[in-house]
């Protein structure tokens, strides 16, 4: 999908919400244990019934992984049934790989030609080599981990630079920011730490950022939007937990609705507020 | 894998070699494509060929990610066929993930539970969350990245901190030595960088290293041995394209069982050297 195509996506559909399907065998309603590929038909389910509210879905690997091989496959038909169904979603996998050119050749084939994702969260440990094979792909993005919701966050991505002053993860952003365009590369920007997107902004007006940490982990969704927001909408902000565990019973689909709408009007009012 | 019981393996075998598994379908003898499971019949053969000169394996999941869900299938059959055939081999998932807690817990069932690796590389970006739901597996490892042998790896990891003067990859290493043990948690040192591994001796001296970068990418054994070795050896050094690509034609295993005899001897008289 190309940046203009998303920026459509979100003024015609008034939200800029990407729905995480952190899909848990663990936490899935029990009823769906009997179905043969338990995730996938949960994720269908979840999928139709917030599609009108959402811009993006974001899988995250690891809940498929968890599941072995059958885990995977059901991975890659939750990718192909969006593609299928609503082919104007954008579609990350939420996988944080970072490895050397060599190797990060092999996870964008996975992601960009055995699924048909459209973006891929990477971390950005090992430098450049890790991002620029997936940049090679035409209409693809990276979505680099610069500053993550989770407590221990601070541990590195705080760290202070000699001589600059700057963050771990400001230098990620100003490094890496030439490495492609607002049209193939985003960032990783907690909502838990919303005062720090102002700073972010300043590195990158133009560029997407994906928030995650509105919800089950405490961000706010109005400050995500005062400090992060720009010409463009410039936001993509993810719920999971609090979207398709809304409910652990066999209304979890209609409940799932019903906290998807809650949080796209409140994203219809804030775009509105700031002129789109 | 206890570190007694590896210790006593390298002892027996006189070798520190990890042969890594960057098995790539376009890289693989083109006979081999006529198998049903190419990747998994390509690794039995390496396996067999090179298992009385190595103490680990490293298969890097890229490989078998890029080959979707089949490729995910041949890479537990791979982890099996060690597991069964190879009791006391050290067997690493080279997968670099690195997500939040909730998120790793998946990771950790993925690769301890569903497959039965003894150790998982990781990125410290996000920090201790990512590395703690790793740890609560007894006899499991985290391999963690520090200094990495890809060019890039000066990006970030060489990032120098105020006040301290440390740079990124030591203050990964300082910081989450306190997160487990020499027991249970190991740290990537690259061969192409041998020069630090004294700075890194300094701040760790009896954890284990799991040193790529030899071979194909240019880094030297015997600077690997003079820096970074200890009382235990307390060195995995890994070869994975040098070996497992020394023969493209059906003379492969064999091949690569003359090469890893050969980084095996190396290691035996290195080892003889520093008196283990």
């Amino acid at each position: 999908m190309t940046l203009t195509e998303l920026v459509e996506q979100i003024k015609a559909k008034q939200s800029f919400l990407c729905v995480g399907l952190d899909s848990d065998l663990q936490k899935i309603p029990a009823h769906l244990h009997r179905e043969k590929e338990p995730l996938f038909a949960f994720n269908k389910a979840i999928i139709d019934a917030t599609a009108d509210c959402a811009v993006a879905y974001k899988p995250n690997t690891a809940f498929y992984e968890a599941a072995g091989e059958a885990g995977w496959m059901q991975l890659r038909k939750t990718a192909e049934y969006i593609r299928t169904r609503y082919p104007h979603m954008f579609l990350i996998a939420d996988a944080k790989r970072g490895d050397i050119g060599n190797t990060s050749n092999g996870y964008a084939k996975a992601f960009f030609s055995v699924m048909d994702m459209d973006a891929v969260t990477l971390s950005p440990y090992m430098g450049r080599d890790t991002v620029q094979p997936f940049l090679e792909y035409d209409g693809k993005w990276v979505v680099l981990l610069a500053l993550t919701s989770n407590t221990s966050a601070a541990d590195f991505e705080l760290m202070e630079e000699a001589g600059t002053g700057k963050k771990l993860y400001e230098k990620v952003i100003e490094t890496s920011k030439a490495w492609g365009s607002e049209a193939n590369m985003m960032y990783v920007a907690g909502a838990t730490k919303a005062g720090m997107l102002q700073g972010i902004r300043k590195i990158i007006p133009h560029h997407f950022l994906l928030v995650p940490g509105i919800g089950a982990q405490g961000g706010s969704l109005s400050d995500v939007m005062q400090h992060g927001m720009n010409k463009n909408g410039g936001l993509l902000v993810n719920a999971s937990r609090a979207i398709i565990y809304a409910s652990s019973g066999k209304d979890f689909a209609a409940a799932a609705e019903k906290e998807a709408k809650k949080i796209q009007r409140e994203m219809e009012s804030g775009l509105s507020e700031h002129g789109h």
